[in-house]
């Protein structure tokens, strides 16, 4: 394990260790039954003391994630949260190669992993993945633009693109930005990413190191808490108001620390939902830059507005108020697209541009070319245009009939707010009500959804859970609905 | 600049600051005209006296890469290497943005993207890009399968995939590599990548870090060294004999110094087509277990073998030969399928492989579902050995035009080696020509080939060139390499 202790930290060096060996654990990088380094591997392999060493590990054996077996030495325990059965048959015994466990590698935690790895049966009702159903998504438009690029750009299957991706296909992806987002961003400013979880990838791997920090809407979506924590950059948690991300934090932080980056996803916040509003807006942009601050724009959900919640027209992306070129901005089309084909882009100008697309040249030599070109008829269709008003439609629709049902059948107790538009809803129990252990009870009725515990970087509030609503079928989301409340309500109940 | 310097290397800090921002200017990372910190900012910077700060830049000014102007700052000069005019209309002048030099980046190198980013004016015959020219690829399959996929696997469009790729997808994979290769490597120990290069990435990302040491076969391909270098492990460079990579050179670093990894690609090797013997691989596997070192084993071209230079048959990939889960193996298909399609292999074991597929997770949460279904017809079809049988027929003949035209019209003092297969040609120049001084000459008379000089991790030898020979077509192979015999001969005798 290659653990970086701060030594500098007001966290006490036992406690880092502690919590770095608890992550790993809790997401699954070290498995049930591996043998851990003994105290005094630990001690030297960390420069950490006897005494602190074997106070991690007590500490950990107090917890319930590790065991220590006289005469045979550490143990990984059986994880807390059981996974749902796999569906698919058990591997072939694999060979233990207990020898790898010599080779220490540079991973921190991988949480979204851990959660998200696991395969649902397909009898449970999944109201966790963050999708939009599939007879709601343009998959003829889809098939007709693919069907086109066949004949049309066959040679593409035989061609590198560039690294920053098609000349043809960013001038569609511009055209689009400009027409649906009112963004102007040209071609030359523009890099394809693997979706936008590359793009937070490019970004941490370019600007982020020991020693940098980064503030972060909190709760915040937890593969973008990985992809930071994977850089070991320090983590900021900021705190959301009902305009978004709480600039006094901020401000207060700016006083007395250093920060490099803010990493935000102003629209449709993932998982609250909370739309940062245009003065917010404003006051983040004029912070990061008298404070020489990067920021990195996330814009996923930005499509999915409905115009509910009294709300007529979302405010600019940040991108577009941006004159220094100190805003980094990505947009994914895995929300209401093709989660599929895995293709979003990246913005950004100057010589931040040319230090990501080096990153991205490194990183896979550019996004498939074909598939670009596959695209370029959709992009530059009116008919997606027409699709997403559809689309809004008819989750206005679905808003309707979710707000319906929760205030009709969950116990009032239970918090969440109104929405716009979007795809999530983050749910808040009661203090003492942990959601996390309400999984397997879940799992039991037939429904899953993510416990709120994996959406914070630091210490997590327990109580919360985020349900997706446009995941399932139109018969599938009531049923699964019907099921969640019950389940949440017996729990309120069922409490000592 | 995040610059890391070593203060226990045998290197002079001097040496190591002045390389590292000498490569980003060659690199093309610093931009021509860029302002550069004060003598007193790179101190203060990188905890360097003013005086070794000062000595840098007196070094960098005496080797033509910066400026020093009185009164106004240090500046990157126009760099040596004159890229070839390009072709497309120039951005609109970009705002300077000089405040963005603030924010320091984790870039070492990206020489790869700098020398690979040059966009070729079409009337440049191209003899660096390692392709297979579009007529002889199999588009005519590729269709198929991808129109297959259009209506059997629609709603794939709108879905993730699984991290490590689609069940059916993977099987596939399985049952190629074991017909084609005679590989047995079963689905769940497969994960799909972007592309080789991603697999490199992931696997320098997961093992390596500062005070790591992997060694690779020198000269070697140059992004692999870009890889490396940007996770700050040091690159221990292992030349090469008939053979493969030197096995005396590995015994004796082991007998000193500890090694964590080798990088080889052991058929074809790129650049010098080199093929490992048998009796290399067991020695290697051998040395690897022996000593606790992983292997990364980069299998890009064995598909490209046409019987050529009296062998028969090639030795089995070192992944064949593993039963302790050492060998970590990478697959990529743009060498003889798919460049447009960048979706490749890496296969590894136990604990190893789970910690590859968590970086993989926060690298772009898996490459998309519906390629991989696109694919899914082409590799369980008996159509895709034929068309391997039938390209290596037509790739024999072309190795044979290549070995007659350089032999009748090369000057022999010029060195090359005799053909198997692959793609690519090494040709050594006398020790006093340098390659890169050709590259001028080379564009005025219509050709593009990679000097030697990016194939090297340390100091590079200057007196190398690689060309590709399965990247032009029927018409314009003999016209390039006249060009290039041409151009070689006439640099020869007019040597002073």
């Amino acid at each position: 394990m290659n653990i970086t202790v701060n030594r500098h930290s007001s966290v006490t060096i036992k406690e880092q260790v502690r919590l770095e060996i608890a992550q790993r654990i809790q997401s699954g990088l070290l498995e049930e039954g591996h043998l851990l380094p003994s105290v005094r591997q630990l001690s030297s392999q960390l420069h950490i003391s006897l005494v602190t060493a074997h106070q991690v590990y007590q500490g950990l054996e107090k917890d319930g994630l590790i065991d220590a077996i006289r005469g045979k030495g550490t143990f990984v325990k059986k994880r807390k949260i059981t996974p749902i059965q796999n569906t698919q048959p058990p591997h072939p015994a694999l060979p233990p190669f207990q020898w790898q466990l010599s080779i220490p590698d540079y991973l921190p935690r991988a949480s979204y992993w851990s959660h998200s790895a696991v395969r649902l049966p397909p009898e449970i009702l999944d109201l966790s993945t963050a999708s939009i159903h599939h007879s709601l998504l343009p998959l003829d438009l889809l098939q007709d633009s693919i069907k086109h690029a066949l004949s049309k750009h066959t040679r593409s299957l035989g061609s590198y693109s560039p690294y920053q991706g098609d000349r043809e296909f960013l001038e569609a992806i511009s055209h689009y930005l400009f027409t649906q987002s009112g963004l102007t961003l040209e071609p030359h400013r523009l890099i394809i990413t693997n979706g936008t979880q590359q793009g937070l990838d490019l970004f941490a791997r370019t600007f982020l190191g020991p020693g940098d920090v980064i503030a972060m809407e909190t709760p915040c979506f937890s593969s973008a808490i990985d992809t930071f924590r994977l850089s070991r950059a320090t983590i900021q948690p900021i705190p959301l108001d009902h305009d978004g991300m709480r600039i006094d934090i901020l401000e207060e932080l700016a006083s007395h620390g250093r920060l490099k980056a803010i990493y935000t996803v102003p629209t449709f916040q993932n998982p609250t939902g909370i739309i940062m509003s245009y003065r917010r807006r404003k006051e983040i942009l004029e912070f990061a830059e008298a404070n020489n601050i990067l920021i990195l724009e996330d814009d996923p959900h930005r499509e999915l507005f409905s115009a509910g919640n009294g709300l007529k027209k979302l405010p600019p992306p940040l991108k577009s108020l941006d004159t220094t070129g100190r805003v980094i901005y990505l947009k994914g089309f895995s929300k209401f697209l093709f989660p599929g084909l895995r293709l979003g882009i990246m913005a950004a100008d100057g010589s931040i541009y040319n230090r990501l697309l080096a990153i991205k040249s490194i990183a896979d030599l550019g996004s498939p070319l074909w598939l670009q070109k596959a695209l370029l008829l959709l992009f530059t269709s009116p008919h997606l245009t027409m699709y997403i008003k559809s689309l809004n439609q008819t989750l206005a629709q679905r808003r309707e009939l979710v707000a319906t049902m929760l205030s009709r059948e969950l116990n009032p107790v239970i918090y969440y707010p109104q929405l716009a538009g979007g795809m999530h809803l983050w749910l808040t129990l009661p203090p003492d009500l942990a959601a996390d252990d309400l999984i397997p009870a879940a799992h039991q009725r037939g429904i899953h959804f993510l416990p709120g515990s994996i959406f914070y970087p630091a210490e997590p509030e327990l109580n919360h859970l985020r349900i997706c609503w446009t995941n399932l079928s139109n018969e599938d989301l009531p049923k699964a609905l019907s099921l969640l409340c019950d389940l949440l309500n017996r729990a309120l109940t069922a409490k000592p």
